[in-house]
């Protein structure tokens, strides 16, 4: 039997986006795989319409999603984005695109539908075994075995022992279990900037209010609102701000229904009005706080690891959060699928491999999401940013090969995030190069025109 | 009652260093102070010979030891090291003092002797109340209490509310408390080498067998060794070196009584034979990891503050960790018992000011013990590093009000630590452009020279 060979038999822990689609890997692959998770099983429950968070799948989300066969599935719920909408104060709109590649697009779709997707995938395989609402309690490491307490008969459970993955978060209990042990690196830092999700429903009849083959944004230099369309016809909007400023807009100083509809009528009047339910949405949905999560090792010995947001959670402004997390299952699953056929190495050391080999780029991305706040919020709004834009999109065109926009090595491509971010340093070196170089000639040859007819 | 007004009850969670010193400064103010300390009362135990643990104090921590009028005590604790003794493989000594000050020394105390000075110092104000063997388990923010187990009933204890100071070190439960909050930053990070802590007994009629005022340092690139004196002709050795290596030494290739023997007669040849008790310590002394916590905010509102290692322990290597924890309370201190006689700032006001003001300097303190361990294990042992300090100390001869070396300012005097080591950039700044600019005068004169010569 495949699962009784060691490191075949696997506990995920998380039935979200990363520990569905690692469970429906594996489990494809001929592992045991059991899956716990906290809330109940989402499948069969009605989606309160407008209400889904959304996320935007590229490049490297739609690779792991290809290696189980899950692409036309997902492209089908997804809406896609061709590139940035950006709404003035005045409601002057200005488009512009992701790249200057007609398939260069990145898919929106509802967080809920994909995990369900997912979690239907992993079901179908037949070793793919799931326990929703059961709570991970306590674990022990040593054995590689985790405790789950059962929320309907209250009882607790253990799984049996094998290797155990935490996919369960940016607030994972695994990796929180993880940080008692001696010498584990941990790092929590949050952003002075909280988000609250609000909705643009759909036109009577269904059809979108604004554009839905873009990325919406209202930039406003200390803040920002988004809007990422949906199926149904709606938009899922994201309102970024300070939780507390002294000088600018805060959370904190919209505390009831005049303020809020002030702030909107002089910050996004035109999003206000096809926003019907903006105040309903302000004070009954939670403010979000934002967090970037690091920690080392990603696992304990041959017994445990982690995957996805449960060892490095980032800011949501490169859309790549989830794309992240799909790219450790696929590298976690290459590994361990690759030992499980040749079985030439140990799972201590097929786990610290993904880990080394995987951290550094995640690190990055951290950062990337960071930075990508202020470019997005302040940057996009001006003129220069589109001209780099333009610039970068020049380059690329002339030289396809050699000139790829950092944004779409991260988005449209599975470079590794540090190589990426490497290369376009390089790049950016070459042309600056290129410029003293061409600008040199031209003046040489000026002076040479200048001294011949003189 | 001076205790009734708001913010001057006080509970400290801890009996270290940094509670025993604050809860005396408040008591001496006429606040009202309870102390909780998870272990028994260290006074009256007889401490192991040989067996103290030890730390430099320096100007810092007799600033904080001034304010409560215990400079005196603790001198007679403790031994005046002049330099640093830097030991090479072939036993040759050279000896660097740490300034060309003869005042200018650190002093080496024992932890434990130092903690029971300043309880002893607490005890004898009158409203500092202590109580031993009460464990923190449990924290009402939103009332400024905390609950104890007090170990000897095994009950539960409330403290009156108040202000709650966690004193508790760098695995601070009140802090544990608080990275529970929402957004509160958070960080954790080891290096890759541990500690151990090994002895050089007194000579037989207690004099030291090596200079006694004097820091021993037997640097080895990757790892060293370095010596304290204590006050009975003991030295207190500490061997850093790290957990696994692939090439070099490490703890894991030290595992039985032949490899030690064999590393320390390689490594240390002049120390091992002073050091009778080698086996037995290395082997009943556990290896410790090496720890820098940072975090933020250092309080919740006007209910609970954080102190010392609680909220920014660090590495070993500056000799800074007490003398830093005695700064906060220092400036705790003052920030209080200003309000209370001045009273004319919320608490909350009081303790966002010391957080304020005081992180940035135990951030950068933080950097610069780290740095530090790379010049004590690697540099030292050089020429070049002897050089650098020669000149340092030649600079701050000729220019003694404008050329203050960064030791200096850190260990002999109380300059908030970032406002020293960017002095001390600008200081080589001034020191490049004056050597630069005498290099091209004497260019300047030499082809003068040579041109009116021929």
């Amino acid at each position: 039997m495949a699962d009784t060979r060691s490191g075949q038999r696997v506990t995920i822990v998380g039935a979200g986006l990363a520990g569905a689609l690692l469970a429906t890997r594996l489990g494809q692959a001929g592992f045991s795989v059991s899956v716990y998770e906290s809330r109940p099983d989402p499948r069969g429950k009605e989606l309160a319409a407008g209400r889904s968070i959304n996320l935007a799948i590229s490049a490297r989300g739609f690779h792991a999603l290809g290696q189980i066969g899950l692409t036309e599935t997902i492209l089908e719920l997804s809406t896609p984005m061709r590139g940035r909408m950006m709404h003035s104060v005045d409601g002057q709109l200005k488009f512009q695109p992701y790249s200057a590649h007609a398939g260069d697009v990145i898919h929106s779709v509802s967080r809920a539908e994909l995990n369900m997707a997912l979690i239907a995938a992993a079901d179908a395989v037949g070793n793919v075994e799931f326990h929703f609402s059961h709570k991970c309690v306590g674990t022990d490491f040593e054995r590689g075995s985790a405790t789950f307490v059962d929320q309907q008969s209250d009882r607790n459970v253990e799984c049996e022992p094998g290797l155990v993955i935490g996919c369960d978060g940016a607030y994972s209990a695994v990796r929180k279990k993880m940080q008692r042990l001696d010498r584990f690196d941990y790092s929590q830092t949050y952003l002075k900037h909280g988000y609250k999700e609000l909705c643009i429903p759909a036109l009577p009849g269904g059809a979108h209010a604004i554009e839905p083959n873009a990325l919406h944004i209202w930039p406003r230099q200390s803040f920002m609102m988004i809007a990422l369309p949906n199926l149904d016809g709606s938009f899922t909007c994201t309102l970024f701000l300070a939780f507390d400023s002294k000088s600018g807009p805060a959370f904190s100083k919209l505390t009831d229904e005049g303020q809020v509809n002030a702030f909107f009528e002089s910050q996004f009047p035109d999003a206000k009005k096809i926003m019907p339910t903006l105040i309903e949405d302000f004070f009954e949905n939670p403010t979000g706080s934002l967090v970037t999560v690091r920690c080392a090792p990603w696992h304990f010995k041959d017994k445990v690891a982690l995957v996805g947001d449960a060892c490095h959670a980032v800011v949501p402004f490169y859309g790549q959060g989830a794309n992240a997390a799909f790219g450790d299952c696929a590298m976690l699953g290459d590994l361990l699928i690759e030992r499980a056929n040749q079985g030439q190495t140990t799972l201590a050391n097929t786990l610290e491999k993904y880990f080394v080999n995987r951290k550094i780029h995640t690190d990055t991305l951290a950062d990337l999401a960071v930075e990508n706040f202020v470019e997005m919020r302040d940057h996009t709004g001006s003129q220069l940013f589109l001209m780099k834009k333009k610039l970068e999109q020049t380059l690329h065109k002339l030289f396809p090969k050699s000139f790829l926009p950092l944004y779409s090595m991260v988005s449209f491509s599975c470079i590794p995030y540090r190589d990426a971010v490497e290369r376009a340093k390089r790049q950016w070196k070459t042309v600056q190069a290129a410029a003293l170089a061409a600008t040199v000639v031209v003046i040489t040859l000026i002076v040479w025109a200048v001294i011949s007819c003189s």
